[in-house]
């Protein structure tokens, strides 16, 4: 599964901003992917492109609409649907990482079997994975990990690849998630491979590579949380990381979803995520810490930071406020 | 998903015993649940029960019969079709815990339809599951773990249920792979639900219980196998075990199928798991070690199960040896 690019972004009747924030997600990381934006009357979110009608965008070179926007549970809203077959009438693939399917909505199917266009659900993988094989492989691999869910694991493993793209380096950022899939064209959404494929699939997205580059894997779940922990084990194994990076969001109470289970310290986390990580590669070690910092003040937010470096003698960094140069830098000692 | 009662074990063209160990597996645990087996000419297996024919069989009062043989690659034979078709004809259900579905084969779906009987690839999970909650739940939990894959956990998790029984303790065994599913009738194959829902796969078949009650939870994997340590950690996320018991075949020289991964020592093992398990049970403990000897002599199994016997402080025990009343007894400490 690989999107075809540039993309049609479409906000569709996105509520406010937020709504359309895997939109906005591929327009911050790759606006060179997006040729412009298409938005119903109602839309309230703008990802500062042009607005194009599906005409527009064909003539522009679009060639696959992507679907940026998301409504409460996940649903195709009827809305939707004219402006989907429009776009597959005039030649475009559809892709979308909702909850609930293109290819379970019968116009859809129809038109794009009848233009021989494609709809990628790419929350459901289409391939089978083989399971994991834990085999040494060559080139080097960078996993972020996290103290919980959501905590800034899709953005910082972005913002090191564009940094070591900056740089000259050669490095590649491998989504697990619909999101970042989204924003890249490929990859795979982890959590949702049979439970027995998961390292297998991180294998599969992660192979063998030259020995000076760097896969940028996107780390998912976490060790600590009892909902998805198997998914973040068999993400670490797969992955069979060199570099850990450590993602954590220092204003939360409990994790996510989960009133009743605290948050761990950074230093049980890292313990244990390094303790898992040498299962399949035993040299692994960590080279910085993201803190996504936006629920704090900047003077907090310098506060926190310079605490943890200094206890942990590791680049502590916000990627959004700092960028992620000084964790790059880190990788010439992996 | 739970299988009619009784059964009618199909050991179809069985090459030697061990290709039907799923059928002497029922019969060992419940040969309540067998009214007899149904062999092929070329069959060289025996279960010693009644040899019946499907007719036979159901005046027996057989409910379902169970594919008790694995072929290589889990095919479904061609040589078996006309028996399974007679069988639907004659009013049973059929149960399989092959790779290949009976639901992907046209003869047997037109004839269950037809017949109004169930085809049950209990490899497959039927139901969705919901994410795991992680909430602290009444009743008790007993869960199997295992310094690699296929060294005991369900032999050990049914012996275990068996003798508690036999002491009047109110357990259930609950089955967590196609063949402990086909042994009691229920329970999910945790490695092919989807990653999301591993922990909470296991919370839906061990759900809240009364005070007394112990369910005993079939393990799988290893936390230290790089290819499904992640449907190990969701499993035991889900489990919350209170008792812990770890199963060890000590003559093995690498995780199954892996030559590069060493078996982890029984030590270090215990402690990943505890480290796990408290995520979700902070007051879980071990109450024994289980050990496969089979590739032992009498000798050299009684030495080394004296001596982790004397390192851990824990009852160690060969269920096929000298059954697990030791471990039961422990129990009461939890």
């Amino acid at each position: 599964m690989e999107l075809k690019k540039p993309y049609l972004l479409f906000l569709g009747d996105a509520a406010d901003p937020l709504a359309a924030k895997v939109a906005q997600g591929i327009k911050t990381w790759h606006p060179e992917y997006c040729v412009g934006q298409y938005r119903l009357p109602t839309c309230n979110a703008d990802c500062e492109v042009d607005d194009l009608s599906i005409e527009q965008a064909v003539k522009a070179g679009a060639k696959t609409l992507v679907i940026g926007v998301a409504n409460r549970g996940g649903v195709i809203s009827q809305e939707w649907i004219s402006v989907l077959v429009e776009a597959l009438d005039a030649g475009l693939d559809i892709a979308s990482g909702l909850h609930n399917k293109l290819t379970d909505i019968p116009e859809l199917v129809a038109s794009a079997e009848q233009n021989g266009r494609a709809l990628f659900d790419v929350r459901y993988p289409t391939q089978s994975y083989p399971v994991a094989n834990g085999k040494n492989r060559k080139g080097k691999r960078l996993l972020t990990v996290g103290t919980d869910c959501s905590c800034g694991k899709m953005y910082t493993s972005l913002a090191i690849e564009k940094e070591m793209k900056a740089q000259g380096m050669n490095a590649d950022f491998r989504a697990t998630g619909q999101t970042g899939i989204l924003i890249t064209g490929d990859g795979v959404s982890v959590d949702c491979v049979v439970a027995d494929f998961i390292a297998g699939a991180i294998e599969t997205i992660s192979p063998e590579n030259s020995s000076d580059h760097w896969d940028v894997i996107e780390g998912q779940g976490s060790l600590f949380h009892p909902s998805f922990a198997g998914v973040t084990t068999g993400l670490i194994h797969g992955a069979q990381p060199d570099a850990l990076v450590l993602c954590h969001e220092p204003t939360r109470t409990h994790m996510r979803g989960l009133i009743d289970y605290s948050v761990p310290d950074i230093k049980t986390c890292m313990e244990a995520n390094l303790a898992a990580a040498k299962l399949t590669n035993p040299n692994v070690k960590f080279v910085g810490i993201s803190v996504n910092t936006s629920q704090l003040g900047e003077k907090a937010a310098l506060e926190f930071m310079d605490k943890v470096e200094s206890e942990f003698g590791l680049p502590v960094v916000d990627p959004f406020r700092q960028g992620v140069s000084r964790i790059v830098s880190k990788l010439s000692e992996v």
